[in-house]
């Protein structure tokens, strides 16, 4: 009888992450990721998507039984009621949630243990640009900045590597700086 | 006694839309939006933002009265336990319901009516740029693409017009499409 101890780095199975790493390296083919998200407008401002399935590892994931819900909403200002956080706020989410992961996931793999990790993130937007009235004013984010607090058991230098790795390497960071081809199709219900 | 009746169109008040508008054309400096999350990492994979305060329109938004918490976990083959979707998963229902936004806002503002509207998004992404496996690969999205279902009271021409100038106005859209710079600090608690 065996006693199975499974030896955590950051909360991550290091044993597993690195079958993972292995297993990439022997078939590329398995870090083919493909992501979904299906959205139903309401109302107004209002908006709601289910996440469920995706594609990863050579096959459907089917882990979970139930679809995650996420609504968009408006403020009143922006002519809503509050109905849910709004997509460009829903943006700043994502990408702190993926700069913290990808900190997380490299911290692991250096030997980094991390003891704390929080983040603020401000973007500015003209609204001149979303609305039509400039076509000089840029619609999206001018800028983002991300405010990041991070204790680990390293050198400040090991600290500052880190992070700056994890700028090149966070998918939602890399997809935001960098131009990502996004191609609209539409269809009828019919298709 | 006057009875008051909003008149909107997809959802939206006409009227106050208009004057948000005109006021914007008077006084740009009004159009200025800053939004904010802030994110504390949990264990692993899983970590939670706080959305509440923004500015804009000349003043700090006081509207929610509890912040939006939204939680990213990863799936088991990505070493979590399904927590909540993943940070990829959220942008796709960011970039999603901005479309959808921009459409009901640009519709109305051209007087079309919208009977239903949809998307189904899919992204495509290699692990191994996020793990730093291979230094040619883009870590983030290689594409995405949106299927749009909408039905309106206008010709297909009319529907193609509007669907292009959003596909140049949504402001997720275009921060995905566009280079956004992305500016990171690191700061210590006591900052």
């Amino acid at each position: 009888m065996s006693t199975q101890v499974t030896k955590k780095l950051n909360g991550l199975p290091l044993t597993q992450m690195m079958e993972t790493v292995g297993a990439i390296k022997n078939d590329p083919a398995i870090a083919q990721f493909q992501f979904r998200a299906s959205n139903k407008w309401i109302d107004g401002g209002e908006n709601r998507s289910m996440i469920q399935d995706f594609y990863g590892a050579g096959r459907e994931d089917d882990s979970r039984e139930v679809p995650f819900e996420f609504t968009n909403g408006e403020p009143p200002v922006l002519l809503g009621g509050n109905e849910g956080a709004n997509p460009v706020e829903f943006l700043l989410h994502a990408l702190a949630g993926c700069m913290t992961t990808t900190m997380v996931i490299h911290a692991a793999a250096r030997g980094i243990r991390l003891t704390e990790l929080s983040t603020e993130l401000e973007g500015d937007m003209d609204l001149q640009g979303l609305l039509g009235l400039d076509e000089g004013v840029f619609p999206g984010y001018e800028q983002i900045r991300i405010k990041m607090n991070v204790e680990a058991d390293c050198s400040d230098k090991e600290l500052e590597d880190l992070l700056e790795f994890v700028r090149g390497h966070s998918p939602v960071c890399t997809t935001v700086c960098k131009p990502v081809p996004v191609v609209i199709e539409r269809v009828t219900s019919s298709n």
